[in-house]
């Protein structure tokens, strides 16, 4: 694996436009008819899966960090990424195993141990859920291989990131009683039993989900149409649809399902 | 205000010990008897009230951080203290407005704008509620002042710490839906009412918190004791007390209340 110029530069001097000891990781969970992915990215120098994520570039905040990073990873835009948790152990990126000689070898470019990138750093954790049928993660990028694994296939990962897939499902079914979702999940006309199924795979078990979808409804988050979805041989359910504008003020505001 | 020689290595030097950029600050909420308040603290070189808070010592983890500053800071022991969210904004210290020369007439000290404490600094927020008629924070730590405030009296504090404030407000009332609380905030025996009345004041709205005392029986983390209160011209009414085990297996793995 060459290092090329911008990277080596990045390695050396990156602590000047980046702010050190801190790191985003973005777990991005892709929706599509009941199955749950979540999103992997692979570069040249660790061996495992990562979750896609970046420094955080001096003067911007934590949330335009996060915007940015999961842009320039992955190529997908306009992602709601919700932040859910720091972690901070101080081992969780195992750097204190760096081997100088083996990165000499593997790359030609001298690092030091004390290098800023292998000191202790904090990584704040990001959500978000999107279709993932509709959201092909870009390749193009150099020595980057991004993809979709199914949530219950998902590998050893780097450092501490399974934990963090982990924390970021534990946030999600919590969010779910406090933060309308669907949008950008769901087709743009959607049946009950769509948006049931919705929230029965995030929350991962058998619950009566049609609260959820009530309280939805009660607060014109959904509302109906005057179209039903044609089937043949049963009765042809209502569509509804997201206003979105109800629906954001929701995500700001909050809900409570109490 | 002299500076002392340890403040002023601290100042100085204090990054080879505490890892730059970041910050912990802990919001108190102390609750009694329906009356909620949260515990600010002062230094002398800072006019506004602050967040009691600290910085991470290279090694330690974030809870590890935050456990020790709250001893350090308060005084106060074996609170439960839960991460809820990461503050980033850039501009959130205003340290870019630091005036070097201000400083020196104050402290008889020189500092540089560039000064590893005056960089962009992310603060981990944690919270914690306790009683506050058993936790009287300490005032012997030098040049500190610690009291607690009526939660709607709160001052303008330094930094950002009132968003810090309110978002542990909106942090702690979506976590009553999933985590068990009274423990150390109620007497050791108490009646339903009073499990309400603290939820309440935690909710700050009416709601039908009944739902809460009933599911803590249900799950067996609140249990009837044998005794009553007694009471004159009233109804006696059951005294219950937690079952510490269940109460902590809840805090742990969490409850859902839907």
């Amino acid at each position: 694996m060459k290092v090329s110029a911008e990277l080596k530069e990045f390695f050396l001097r990156g602590y000047l436009h980046y702010v050190p000891h801190l790191y985003i990781d973005c777990v991005i969970f892709g929706y599509h008819e009941q199955q749950l992915k979540t999103l992997l990215t692979k570069n040249g120098f660790i061996s495992e899966w990562c979750l896609p994520g970046g420094y955080i570039k001096r003067g911007e905040s934590l949330q335009q960090a996060a915007d940015r990073t999961i842009v320039d990873r992955t190529g997908i835009e306009n992602l709601y990424l919700q932040q859910f948790r720091a972690f901070g152990d101080p081992n969780r990126t195992r750097y204190k195993d760096f081997d100088e000689q083996r990165w000499f070898e593997l790359t030609g470019m001298k690092i030091k141990k004390d290098n800023w990138i292998l000191d202790q750093t904090v990584s704040i954790g990001f959500y978000a859920i999107t279709d993932f049928s509709k959201s092909l993660p870009s390749t193009d990028l150099e020595s980057i291989e991004s993809a979709w694994f199914d949530l219950d296939k998902v590998p050893n990962l780097a450092f501490d990131h399974n934990e963090i897939v982990k924390e970021a499902i534990k946030a999600i079914k919590m969010q779910l009683y406090h933060v309308p979702i669907g949008y950008n999940m769901l087709p743009e006309k959607f049946t009950l039993a769509e948006i049931h199924a919705l929230y029965e795979t995030l929350l991962g078990k058998k619950v009566d989900v049609s609260n959820f979808a009530k309280k939805l409804i009660v607060l014109g988050i959904i509302e109906k149409t005057d179209e039903t979805r044609k089937t043949i041989g049963h009765r042809s359910p209502i569509l509804f649809k997201f206003n979105k504008q109800k629906y954001d003020e929701a995500l700001r505001d909050g809900l409570s399902f109490i």
